[in-house]
């Protein structure tokens, strides 16, 4: 672990938390109690729902309390969120109602998450969601936005982004009214994500973790955070004392602190190299960074011998050879891209990161893939 | 440690967060700054201000952006809150200013934030503030309040309840409406806390988070949150690894945590006793905590031994022969205010507690003090 070296400084960064959270076993079924009072005449709530809930009528939509206008529009999340999908339903619940909705309510995983605060903010906003990638860009409130994580790990259902795919960049709407209103955290909804997407999710905060912890820009608020996030990780994925339910429990703490951890604190070499690798191949934020985070270990010596013994433990399978059929080209974009990314390398290296670090060293660990 | 014993219900809390938050050295600096967008015209805003640091001219005065018409009102915490202290600061309030101020903020340990708290409710709620001690009675948003803690442990600064004495009875007002709007965490500000008041409140963090993790209440949200704190207590006052403004900066995130970890769960039998002896004999919050919490070695026995060891570590001695003047009716009515609060004992006992204790087995310890 890194010490906390604080910087004095009278400029820190106000941060803006989640107003309202309900946790525990069944909390989903407080919903419309909850969003009730925000309930503007007829104007609706509109839940968005990863389509992989389409089949299970059970599990959500019968759960779900929609009044006369309420609709569900399923999302898929086969790639990573793009600014593009957010215009569409912007435009699509725009076409289909007179009034700006009562709210929206996301759940999924931090795709559906993510999109979920864009569409909100976009409802409100003039012009295409690629506009307000970026930081504190956004002029007018979002609408009542509700998150419902049914994946646990990225933080998103707490962090004060959403990581968009645009036309020119991968970058968040990085605004103060990007935050939920009001969070459900309901264990319940994540017993049955399926074995690899749990892990590489929950690796999603252990890896965010390990990189803010070892890095330069932390102070003591966001190292509390991650420690306990840190810490979760371990009992969850290492020890093997934990009742199913109470890993459920656990697992989607961990996610909420390693998501609180983001505010006075960075990512490092995993996240920054990931990137390279989506943006050529759209490799997936939680597989990608796992299968960089393998090969770190000069890098995070300690936090990768612990994530070998989590993939032994669960039995998880990387996939290998991902860059075997990359060109030269496409390897200079994938380590520029990386190397494009300062406040990451700065975070994990020191002010002096160019002198330990450059395109070579990257285009081994790529090519080690 | 408990385990999670956390029920499937239909009906869990939604917990209001302080919507926003600065953490780091110096960021007391920016207050002018974070406030300025809510002020209203001419309308004040007032500074609660605790009256130690009425002579401390450079340490708090000199760094307060004082505009037009806004005020300083010194307020002394030589004893505990109550609703007439609240009352008197609101007639104050509105005797001088012919518009409702722009807002309250409140400097100095749990005491001032608590009655901050209760000044910006009381200003647009009609009555006296005792009328509102209890759960969800306040019907209006109070106007818009800053926690600006200057000593650390009691988690006053995050949580939804005021611990006020009232005529009646010593109840907080607890609601919605109670958690400050922003809070500003500025390790530099509790670094002059005289060492025997540094001990005592950040007991009251470490005391509370015993008592809750050994509790029966408890779900994995408030776990995680009581268990950073109480890890983090223990690197403060066990471990001599820290360097000052570490150890400050780290009490100010166990203080915040440890007020998180109230959302879901319970004190237990040192607050109960503790509550019994303010009641008969004025004892303040945090030092009424340890002179309790040291004998109960039979309820807590690993959290007491680390205290034992924490109290040797810092040369703190607690008073003794504190009910060594107690008749016997003062003694009857500790105990039957002590037993009132079931909530606490079963937390701490199970529901099946009054087998396990009764009037007698407190006296005795009342009588050991």
């Amino acid at each position: 672990m890194a010490t906390t070296s604080e910087v004095y400084t009278s400029n820190h960064r106000n941060f803006p938390m989640v107003p309202k959270v309900v946790f525990g076993r069944g909390s989903f079924n407080q919903v419309g109690e909850i969003i009730s009072c925000e309930r503007k005449g007829i104007a609706p709530f509109i839940y968005l729902i990863d389509s992989v809930f389409e089949k299970n009528i059970t599990f959500i939509e019968d759960r779900i309390p929609l009044s006369s206008t309420d609709e569900i529009i399923y999302v898929s999340t086969a790639e990573e969120p793009k600014t593009s999908q957010v215009d569409e339903i912007v435009a699509k619940i725009k076409k289909d109602y007179q009034y700006t909705p009562s709210g929206i309510i996301g759940i999924g995983g931090g795709s559906i998450l993510d999109l979920s605060k864009a569409v909100s903010i976009m409802l409100t906003n003039p012009g295409s969601a690629s506009e307000y990638q970026g930081w504190d860009l956004v002029k007018n409130k979002a609408v009542f936005h509700v998150g419902v994580p049914t994946i646990s790990g990225t933080g998103a259902e707490v962090s004060r982004t959403t990581v968009l795919t645009g036309p020119e960049r991968k970058l968040g709407i990085n605004s103060d009214f990007t935050p939920f209103d009001q969070v459900i955290l309901d264990p319940e909804l994540i017993k049955d994500v399926p074995k690899d997407q749990w892990f590489y999710t929950g690796m999603d905060c252990y890896i965010h973790c390990v990189e803010s912890l070892h890095g330069t820009y932390l102070n003591a608020f966001s190292q509390s955070y991650g420690e306990k996030a840190l810490d979760l990780c371990k009992e969850i994925f290492v020890s093997n004392s934990l009742s199913k339910e109470e890993a459920d429990a656990k697992l989607m703490m961990a996610s909420w602190h390693g998501g609180m951890s983001i505010a006075y604190s960075q990512v490092g070499v995993a996240h920054a190299m990931s990137y390279g690798l989506a943006y050529v191949l759209g490799t997936k934020h939680g597989i990608g960074n796992c299968i960089v985070f393998d090969k770190l270990g000069k890098y995070y010596p300690e936090g990768v011998a612990v994530f070998k013994k989590m993939k032994e433990i669960h039995g998880i399978s990387l996939p290998v050879g991902v860059c075997a059929d990359v060109t030269e080209d496409q390897l200079n974009i994938m380590t520029s891209v990386a190397l494009s990314l300062e406040p990451l390398w700065e975070n994990a290296l020191g002010t002096d990161w160019k002198s330990k670090v450059n395109a070579d060293t990257l285009k081994e660990i790529y090519r080690s893939l």
